[in-house]
């Protein structure tokens, strides 16, 4: 072993001498057998691109070797031929025809199955976790020194509290005892911020889950023992931006590598401007290329060089971890040719792979535009699978705690559900009470326990994919509107020292416990109901009574669902349904367990849910 | 004279003896030389279906009989052939082979030019009165004896008031001074109904001016009046419903004349259901059949004789008295089949033929469905050329009368212009401040005169065809939110004892004469501008300084709009503007008549409007 190193050193000696290194080299490995099979590496180290790159392997070429303005970059394009095999390739850097510098760049076996694995499909329910908050399951990773945030401190909503993988890995098997078969993640990566690094979304390593969470293997761990339960794990990518603490933030490969690198113009948030026919050029312009935020720089993905950068990054990540479906955050502020090509690029590779858009609009025709196979009137064409049901998530609550005089307050949620003709695959989009990014379920119902049974009731029965963060189970609130700390509030039991636990139940209330009994009863049953997971969908529009009902069906399976809002008990005439059921049925109730005998009417109790599965 | 009355009456007898005579005959005349030249007349009278028409004319034949449920009606369609010429085809209605009755039925020669006559564009503004309500220039008809509401009460916001055809030609100077250059009444068709009789929407007779308005004939010599004014009328059509006093509602000719003739089924509003995906039979069915109200039966556009006698009746209507254009009353509430029918039989006739249909809602995506030209993702295609842009109308007000303490309100109107890209013909939408359906626009700004000079002024430079409601130009009001009576108030000196008169000035404060001077200024400006005719738009994001900047713009013709809605002068810097305007040019100011000077910055007082003509 000592031997080794001496030996090790002495062979380092040459390169020592010229003061030049290799500090990162990404992506670090790629795969044989890929459809990607044209890799950029980025290969980053003092004065870099005074060398140059060569390797011999077989049935791998080196197709071009790109300098960029900063001589600290080179870009060194490879193609592995189909007959290329695993191993490893030696790139060496010379300079003046001597070797100067050798890089060892693995190319490995893909796994079987690899390209067709499955995704998530209306059938799944995605429990949204923010790792910070969620579980606190290993204490050693809380404070990494050498890192910029690295306190923690449970009383500041904005500052680190803990959370990490391990901590999801302990919480496996409830998520799955609840019914959830996928999990979405807020982002893991290394978030080196000096502030509000806990959230993931300002990157400062692409390539690497941060260290107070734990480390790739860990990540993979996880998702191999999320998939032994039956759960898939949805990767939550961010291709937007990136922390300021980014290493080629702070030595910018070439200047047009993010937009407005002095003045860091912020985005006008002006979504309209992508097919307003009358934008100025520079609304335009300050919309897709301002920054987020003042620390998180505007990547540039008409450079093409950035544009590969994050393809490979996404595929990597894949491929890596053994991911299940992608999340993509803040979707619309990316340039558009470049969301067309990156989510073509990962259908190619991943024909399965389900992908949702952080379109976070009302408008149902904004967020229709970015579908898959939409005819949009300017021929824009993207590959996006699914995006996200905000119209829903804001009308649900407006026909909750809104009042009208005319008409049941249920048709903001009726009429909400109708624009789904915008959508070339309306099933194919997330349904979600609560996320991140918006106030608490409960919090916006005003704390009313038979609406939010009501409302739970509804998004386990909807069409769509239901998404729902982690707490929403046990009620979790959040007291101040609008505060991204609360929304993200930790996970009773998260943490050793907390009396409450979601898990075991201990300190829950007794709302609490039947909240989430409720809740898991639902979400189970849905699994195995294939009028929920894989049928039609059709509603009646909701009259004076207040009552929102609606079916699920395949060819013999049927579900009714009935949602009176009502204080006082409603006798509904079946006649009215006849289109979808006849007016004397047997069923089961699923939320009372009951059989239930439907004679020409169908009385249903004040302020609740029923859902028929039909015999 | 005395003898040939005899003669007459001798001749009758013949037919006399059976009783049977014909009431009606609809349309009651056609012409030779149209495309539309397969017309079924509807025939009325007393057991007429007992009879057996027949005529001999040249080059026109008799296509078909139709008897139906009811044998007071027949339906008989003749085909004019391209070499018929004008003249009386002598119908004779015979039983047994003997000539029973006879009915002349003219065959008139269609004016030079008919088919490609001019329309409405956006180079025209439009004028929309409300008859009864505007002006009473004949008190003769005020009252007519045999009619069911045979009052007038001015004191009754819900009454007849006595407007009349007389009244609007007398204003007509006064239209054409205010720049008008088309008119729209709303419907002056015969309304023979207990109550609610002044509106028009509640037709007894589709071929008949009320005679309260006046006749046939002198609604023909209006249009001729305001033609040579160089101002078109726009005919305003009703498909969709009825008043039940109708001959053919009392007495209906078939039971599918007309939808739920027996439980008068409401209809339910719910425009969605005419694109979800989701919805149920009944629920589509009780949108599109249900009655607009209880005394306006809902004609059954599916049953081709009714189709048929509505497509003719419009045609009818345009060749008979000039018409420049159409105006559809609640679009969409018509069967969505015959409503691509209708639209398209009056294109195929007058290709030039500009219309617009009311469909009324704030939601583009809703609104352009209808649009010629629209790929709707269901495959549905309409021939409408034109809609309305109730999103602009309620999006302005928004922008008066919110606050925002992140950005400029000026963002909702900014956010409605740019839904534009979901029209085919985005051009083509009728803009207004208000109508005879909405509060009126200076109430709903809470009578801020400065916000009404800024609001007009958009509405005369703002891309669309604008369109205003009689005296909005001299802030009329209505005290109370929601009531259509006062929304159609009665005009400043329609009637002789008004100490009020906007014609002749008399009576109006100084904001109202300054209101008048301001719009007609601006209005008789807008006729001139090649640049808002025809022009193109292009705008910018409005900012926190609450300024509104647009440009309309030709190949050479620029105008630069600014709207400041600050309290405070505003100083813009021209550099923001490069992409439309060097930040050095010479210009009028349209408002103030002043040349201006414009040197890299522009100083906009508070609450004004600058539309700056660039030379």
């Amino acid at each position: 072993m000592r031997k080794l190193s001496i030996l090790f050193i002495m062979a380092l000696l040459p390169f020592a001498i010229f003061c030049q290194q290799i500090t990162r080299i990404e992506p670090s490995n790629w795969w044989t057998g890929m459809k990607y099979n044209t890799v950029t590496i980025l290969v980053y180290g003092n004065s870099i691109a005074e060398l140059t790159p060569s390797f011999i392997y077989n049935d791998v070429e080196l197709v071009n070797t790109e300098k960029v303005e900063n001589k600290n970059y080179l870009f060194v394009t490879i193609k592995i031929g189909p007959n290329a095999k695993a191993g490893n390739i030696q790139i060496n850097f010379s300079k003046n025809s001597k070797t100067v510098l050798s890089k060892s760049f693995p190319l490995l076996k893909r796994e079987n199955g690899s390209a067709n694995r499955p995704s998530f499909t209306p059938k799944d329910a995605i429990f949204l976790i923010v790792p910070d908050r969620f579980s606190n399951g290993d204490a050693k990773n809380d404070v990494i020194s050498y890192m910029n945030e690295n306190t923690v401190d449970r009383n500041d909503e904005n500052k680190r509290h803990g959370g990490d993988i391990q901590g999801i890995i302990n919480h496996l098997d409830y998520i799955k005892s609840l019914g959830f078969t996928q999990i979405w993640n807020t982002p893991l990566i290394e978030n080196d911020q000096p502030l509000y690094s806990y959230h993931g979304y300002a990157a400062t390593d692409f390539y690497k889950i941060d260290a107070r969470f734990g480390t790739n293997e860990q990540f993979k761990l996880m998702v191999k023992e999320a998939n032994k339960r039956g759960i898939g794990v949805i990767w939550d990518v961010v291709l937007n931006h990136c922390g300021n603490q980014y290493y080629f933030i702070k030595d910018l490969p070439l200047k047009d590598w993010i937009h407005y690198p002095d003045s860091r113009t912020r985005t006008n948030h002006l979504k309209t401007t992508i097919t307003d026919p009358y934008a100025t050029e520079i609304d335009k312009q300050e919309y897709t290329d301002g920054w987020f935020d003042d620390h998180m720089p505007d990547l540039n993905q008409r450079n093409p060089l950035m544009a590969k950068y994050l393809i490979q990054n996404t595929i990597w990540w894949i491929e890596y971890a053994g991911i299940s479906g992608l999340r993509e955050d803040t979707w619309s502020y990316s340039d558009k040719d470049f969301l067309a090509t990156w989510s073509k690029a990962i259908l190619d590779e991943y024909p399965n792979m389900n992908m949702t858009g952080e379109e976070m609009t009302k408008q149902v025709y904004m967020t229709s535009y970015w579908q898959k196979d939409k005819a949009n009137s300017d021929g824009y064409q993207c590959y996006l699978p699914a995006l996200m049901d905000f119209s829903l998530n804001d009308n649900i609550i407006s026909s909750f705690n809104s009042s009208n005089e005319w008409f049941s307050t249920w048709r903001d949620t009726y009429q909400s559900i109708a624009q789904d003709y915008l959508f070339p695959h309306p099933d194919n989009i997330l349904i979600f009470p609560d996320n991140h990014d918006v106030d608490r379920f409960y919090s916006r119902l005003n704390k009313n326990f038979a609406n939010w049974k009501l409302g739970i009731a509804m998004y386990m029965t909807m069409r769509g994919i239901p998404e729902f963060l982690y707490g929403t189970e046990v009620l979790m609130t959040n007291e101040r509107p609008g505060s991204d700390g609360q929304r993200r509030g930790d996970f009773y039991g998260g943490w050793i020292s907390d009396t409450k636990d979601a898990k075991t139940g201990a300190g829950l209330t007794s709302e609490e416990k039947d909240a989430q009994q409720y809740f898991s009863k639902l979400l189970n049953w849905r699994k195995t109901c294939t009028a929920v997971a894989n049928g039609k969908f059709k509603h009646y529009a909701p009259q004076k009574n207040d009552v929102y009902v609606y079916f699920r069906y395949t060819g013999n399976k049927k579900v009714m669902v009935v949602l009176n809002k009502n204080k006082e008990t409603v006798v509904l005439d079946l006649k009215r349904y006849e289109e979808m059921i006849p007016a004397t049925f047997k069923a089961k109730d699923i939320v009372t367990d009951e059989p239930i005998s439907v004679d020409n009417t169908l009385e249903v109790k004040a302020k609740t849910a029923m859902i028929l599965e039909i015999e």
